[in-house]
């Protein structure tokens, strides 16, 4: 569960403290770019902290909608190190060789003809034929409060660096599964969702992913990618994350701190205890306007 | 210096609080896509926090390397509304007309004959033809420490959605000049830097950056196209932003908090005012390796 020492630099640095100047060692998040290939074309290049290579490949490309499973991966491979004795390339064959690199941008914008706008980004989620997730799954909200403590104890290279984003997993009952940490949210995520992906434990239509920083529209999408029925963050959501998560049904939570959390979305799925005259005050979110001021 | 009022969206929310379940009305960021055209063609399209559309796409025009000054931009306008009434499209032409839009990722791609790697990225930056920022300007520890609240005074948005980053110019006095927020950290910088360029305060040689997120390679490199001696941020930076800043010799200041800051590269900005005897105890940093461990 550790991050692998290779996402930590050491360097020299100075501390300015109250009028007194020091040299002392700190730590540092590591950061490198990694290229996905498909095919041998060049897919992306993304800014990681190295570690779980082909977890962030294989988790973008479910997430990005260029495969649905694992079967349709026909290879994954890390590729030659180069000469600083380390490899920021990942090289993925796809089953269906017919996969067109342009199509990730051309979705984007032949997703509507009113131009680009949130609705025309909602709709290109919407093409891709992502599925409510499972409606069935229920989650007690003390259990939901118990999640940060978890994902803070876990994680690892933050303590020591203080510079990385985190994305876990939880089953129902509120075991962790896997935690990942990133230079880069989306990174995280992906990883986590990479995981699930080449360890075969898709679907996660009864699971919880956390995630520490803000709770944008990118990372409601790869949640509703991975099938994902709830989504957490410590921190707030976007306007359009929450459109995104109402419309297509995902519970995105906010806020999750000590005992107190928002839900901008899906709160069927967290009210299951709550009294019968709680259950009847609260007004559905689904549909409600999100209006600019 | 307040965000205009579109930048923040209004919505019914379920909030729990130690058992209890209540509506209420919540602020969110606003997020929506900005596509940046240059002479018609779709260069980017960014997730952005609506508002001061034209200062962000001046600004990343100038920190990606597209161009140098102002007067290479023979026209910046916001497209016409769409279906909505917004509009998320800004049109730029360029005097020089022979800019192509693929030179970004190819610039990336043919700067290391060694792969994809830091050291690739580093150069990438280097053949830009960046220099290092003005060596004389100085900045005395105490003006840093005052700049964090200076910052969290303005942050109007962020007060209410608790959503967005921040990044703030200041002049050499400590001065405020400008700050921008979005729900991307390359975003609020671009929207600074943007304004400067537009506005003819360039160049950026007495100025400090201070922005609200992690320093990350991007972030250094922006700064450094900005021409900007001094960097801050309240947060840590990365390992290759590390190296970046000390070999362009930038000022990295990360965990700029109370009255204590970490210098990361390029402390003789701000050893001026220090004790002789500190002065040569530090260790000079340039040049130091970052060590993966």
């Amino acid at each position: 569960m550790r991050a692998p020492p290779r996402s930590v630099e050491l360097t020299q640095v100075t501390e300015w403290d109250d009028g007194n100047f020091r040299s002392l060692q700190d730590s540092l998040a590591a950061e490198e770019p990694l290229e996905i290939r498909v095919g041998g074309v060049p897919l992306t290049v993304t800014m990681r902290t190295p570690g779980h290579d082909l977890e962030l490949a294989a988790g973008f490309l479910l997430t990005e909608g260029i495969v649905e499973s694992a079967g349709q991966i026909a290879g994954l491979s890390q590729a030659p190190a180069n000469g600083n004795g380390r490899s920021n390339s990942v090289e993925v064959e796809l089953k269906d060789s017919s996969f067109d690199s342009q199509d990730l941008t051309r979705n984007f914008f032949a997703a509507s003809s009113c131009g680009i706008c949130g609705k025309a980004s909602i709709d290109a989620v919407r093409r891709r034929g992502l599925l409510q997730p499972n409606r069935d799954f229920r989650v007690d909200p003390e259990l939901l409060c118990g999640l940060p403590e978890t994902l803070r104890s876990e994680q690892a290279v933050f303590d020591r660096t203080g510079g990385l984003h985190a994305a876990a997993l939880f089953d129902g009952n509120g075991n962790l599964m896997v935690i990942r940490e990133d230079i880069g949210r989306h990174n995280a995520v992906d990883k986590v969702v990479g995981w699930a992906l080449l360890g075969g434990h898709l679907p996660l239509d009864r699971h919880i992913l956390l995630v520490s920083g803000r709770g944008g529209f990118e990372i409601v999408q790869k949640a509703l990618a991975a099938g994902i029925p709830i989504l957490a963050s410590v921190s707030a959501p976007s306007g359009l994350a929450v459109k995104l998560a109402r419309e297509l049904g995902l519970t995105l939570i906010g806020f999750l701190r000590g005992r107190r959390f928002v839900v901008y979305a899906g709160e069927f799925r967290c009210l299951a205890q709550a009294r019968p005259e709680a259950q009847s005050a609260i007004r559905p979110l689904t549909d409600l306007p999100v209006t600019r001021i």
